[in-house]
């Protein structure tokens, strides 16, 4: 066993670029029904086909009129019109509605030919074929019209947007059925260490349980991607090529975790220039500064340290920005705001930039860290903060500025 | 036809307090591998089977020494040891150490038996089965205790505990492959409506496409719950009795949406109560005042207006805590903010409050209403605010509270 040291460390917001610089975001496509496309990123111009409503339709329930009969109708003095008829939303009123009178309609139902405007029941009162109005009316008066909500031919979405309820709605509502969106990318997991076993076997001296696939796919489906979680493989350098060669011909992205320091065993290093063309490898920034990244075509390797907190804690300011690029997913995977520290933070020290883990409760934060080792440093995690190299720690009291994760990132909802 | 008046109406929180009572938290449980387990809720406590590290570990590359030996290491005066051999993640070292020897180890190597500590490659140089220490070493200093992170017995998660990547991770190291996690609650979609048509279908007169099914699909999945939408049900009392029957027997919540005002077609009044025990009909709110539940054994029946900004809206402000609750999801589905108005906000008259889509960036957010009817009143929104009955409206500049909707709900993230 040698000492392999580290190269020139990349500063870390140097390093989260030149990786968002080499993720393509996903160029797959596919045809989702609006039904099951919410989270999706729509991947062409959505135009309506049909204008929304196709119909002059009324938005109450009451009586389909002419507002030229009702002009002079006030609560002391009505306007008594003769019903002639009734629509239902679904059925037609099929003659025109003549001076004087009135028909009785249904809240979607088609504005009869002849009526501009609907009276609610509440203002007034029938009595056989005879109805007196109360109030007045204007044309146009609960009655939406023709492509009032959504006109013929308008761009309802455009290639990028995210599909949320009220968007697949209004698709639906023009009679699209279906969307084409970008394909969810596929990202495989590919944890490497001889000593590592899946959750649920038994193990032998020296071994322990792989945890990385557990918390990494949770945050890689939360970044828009499908997750693929493999079983450990050896560090052995001609399995763990076989094995990070199929895994990117068969994904978008490759996360390989463990391996990934300048130890003998750490074969990552020297497999990802192999492979690849290397981006970095040691970031400057503790935890996590065994990380390291490739590009293999237009794919990109990731590969994250084996220790629980410092892999899934990189997953969050380095890898969830470049995943959400990759799956077209709006934003870095958390909002910024300004908190107030409960619990001093020391300072990062030179050369090193320092990700803390945080938790949040309104504006104020205290730190969870509990070394790099330990997944139980961001068991209780909903934010974290990135302090440059050199900066001075923050005093009980003070404010900085914090990363609050989305929900799937996030340890528990941020409030 | 006939006008069928609302009786008197149920003020909006009233009416949300009613329905959050009677909605039961999910009970039913299953066992889910920890790779799928994201977002899920605990059902179970789980304690960790055994520690976590199960035996002492050294947390960086170097040399497993005796703190003793290395007392009086100094960059001027280093102490020379002598390797007696190394330790790789999974192997062991069979011997026991004596003073004066060192064994190369990796990150996550077994301590050997007689030391204490590790030293890192950087503080040492090696010549040959020689290494010079050039920094002394606390016992303890660079080394995992067994159960540092996780005591053996300790209490990981509780049931009710919402998963995420860290805690899935925490319960993978403990050796646990799987989680005991309560169902998804199955939400059935019950649009009602003879002018309604699936999206895709060709439309006669007087027929418009049905469009709540995609929204609510997306929000209901947005909830934590699975979404089970239906082709639309002709407006007969009969079919509509039928279906709502099936849908309660296959499902843990029905929503129904249509037909819930009080015209002649507005069979949702008369049904819900045959079948269950009415709640309430009609809500003291605008858009949304057609809405009612009921209580049907220990499942819930909620009936949505048609309309499809109404309708979402309704699903936003009263739907989605009910819908959480049901799921056993942390939170209402949005945090509550200050926000200042860009544009002013009508007062929302007497004896109706007024539910009022918003978008926000930052601190400041924009009415986004374009009628009840209008789905694009939606398209926009990632926030509401809810103002009284008889509150004054809010002038451009000035500030309120706003619901910020949660991702999966809101037209775009929140930022």
């Amino acid at each position: 066993m040698q000492a392999h040291l580290f190269g020139r460390l990349t500063p870390a917001l140097a390093a989260r670029r030149r990786l968002l610089e080499a993720v393509r975001p996903i160029e797959r496509t596919e045809e989702i029904a609006v039904e099951r496309a919410a989270g999706r990123v729509a991947a062409e111009t959505v135009r309506a086909p049909a204008a929304v409503p196709g119909f002059a339709r009324a938005d109450w329930d009451g009586y389909a009129i002419r507002s030229a009969d009702v002009r002079s109708a006030r609560a002391d003095r009505p306007v008594a019109l003769r019903v002639v008829g009734e629509v239902f939303a679904e059925s037609r009123f099929r003659g025109r509605l003549r001076p004087g009178e009135a028909v009785a309609i249904a809240t979607g139902g088609a504005l009869p030919r002849g009526s501009d405007s609907v009276v609610i029941f509440e203002e007034s009162e029938r009595s056989g074929a005879t109805v007196r109005m109360y109030a007045p009316a204007r044309p146009g008066d609960r009655v939406a019209a023709v492509g009032s909500d959504i006109a013929r031919g308008e761009t309802l979405v455009r290639p990028g947007t995210l599909l949320g309820p009220a968007l697949l709605g209004a698709i639906a509502a023009t009679g699209r059925g279906s969307v084409r969106a970008f394909a969810r990318p596929i990202v495989t997991v590919l944890p490497n260490g001889t000593e590592l076993r899946s959750p649920g076997a038994r193990l032998r001296a020296g071994e322990i349980y792989e945890s990385n696939n557990a918390s990494l796919v949770a945050a890689i489906a939360a970044c828009g991607a499908e997750p693929r979680p493999l079983a450990p493989v050896p560090d052995d350098p001609r399995a763990l090529e076989r094995a990070l060669r199929a895994a990117l011909a068969a994904s978008d992205l490759v996360v390989a975790t463990g391996g990934s320091s300048v130890g003998e065993r750490d074969h990552l290093p020297r497999l990802f220039p192999k492979i690849g063309r290397l981006l970095f490898h040691g970031i400057a920034v503790r935890p996590g500064k065994p990380t390291l990244a490739a590009t293999a075509g237009r794919k990109v390797l990731l590969g994250l340290p084996g220790h629980p907190s410092s892999c899934l804690l990189n997953m969050f300011w380095l890898g969830a920005p470049a995943l959400r690029r990759l799956a077209r997913q709006p934003g870095p995977g958390w909002t910024s705001r300004r908190a107030r520290v409960v619990r001093a933070i020391p300072p990062p020290g030179q050369g090193l930039a320092r990700v803390v883990p945080l938790r949040r409760l309104g504006d104020r934060v205290w730190p969870t860290w509990r070394g790099s080792a330990a997944i139980t440093s961001l068991t209780a995690a909903t934010a974290f903060a990135l302090l440059p190299a050199g900066a001075p720690g923050i005093r009980a009291g003070g404010t900085l500025t914090v990363f609050a994760l989305e929900p799937g990132l996030a340890a528990s909802p941020n409030v």
